[in-house]
């Protein structure tokens, strides 16, 4: 399946945080770089997610703001 | 300013697209990897947004998706 | 690719509106049941897009929300 | 009250799953065609959510993504 | 029609500034206090939208963040 | 840090619901007006955040909804 989203980034979960309901899923898409997703828990077990796994974190353009420092 | 949003990745301006109400805005947060914005136009304005500015990607983590290949 | 989106619903594409950056894309999920996705033109472009076609619309669950007939 | 959400789909409460703060309600628009929504428990309180109630599905157009498969 | 998020705040339509396919919507809920809305024109010309119309802003509680001033 | 969000409001934390993942933030934006919002619990704590805090709740317009009365 190929999606609409613009940010498609491939990554390594480093840790996955289980909560009652959803799962907090840490990606690494390069070194020292990581993006924080919260799925459903049912979700991340679907995926078969675990640490170390090659995952893709999806994004749309429409939810990333960009923002500077105020000095700037 | 601080924002309760987890995900506040560096980077640097590669390219902005405006259009008529928004721009694109294309952030490099590591060599080769690149997020791709889409904000009002006042907005990138507001910010003094340009090429080769250092800048944040801002994004909520229950706004990213986690994807895996299909024959995982 | 697999998403973390619980919602996956097949359909077809009934109509594309393009727009000056966006396009706007009617999928009928059943008989009658239509969803309007609003995607960015590349994308569309990208996705190859076209009356007739068979796509997915993806939705996250916390992007549902529920109404209810005001006099229940 | 009637919003600006493009998609607002009738269907019936097929469940309500509850967790600690938020919870699971899967609303059938068709035959066979489930939306999956997650909202806070307070609200499905006040908007008594049953089993079998008829409710509306509310997404707006920007939430919704599209995907193909990867063979078309 | 009640809606499941949580914030829907009354106020009246201070300008409508239309673009090619969104229109962006000022909505004063208080004196002084205004929030921005940005919805596709044809669901503004549905909802009959006209300065000092009143309305009522509506945000799911999940897409609302928090921020802090640095120095605090 | 400045963020492209359009909707920057000024308030008060009138109040802090901790659920097991999340919390619930309630803020008071002017007098009798409340916008709620739910952040990760660590966001909260980094956040500092506290009953009688100045905070903004940020929103961007994209993700604001209208809706008005049916009998308009």
């Amino acid at each position: 399946m190929k999606v609409s989203a613009r940010n498609v980034l491939k990554g390594t979960v480093k840790a996955i945080v289980p909560g009652a309901v959803n799962a907090e899923v840490i990606i690494e898409v390069a070194p020292g770089v990581e993006i924080v997703s919260i799925i459903t828990k049912s979700s991340a077990e679907s995926l078969q997610l675990a640490e170390g796994k090659e995952v893709y974190a999806v994004v749309k353009s429409s939810d990333v703001m960009v923002a500077v420092d105020e000095h700037d």
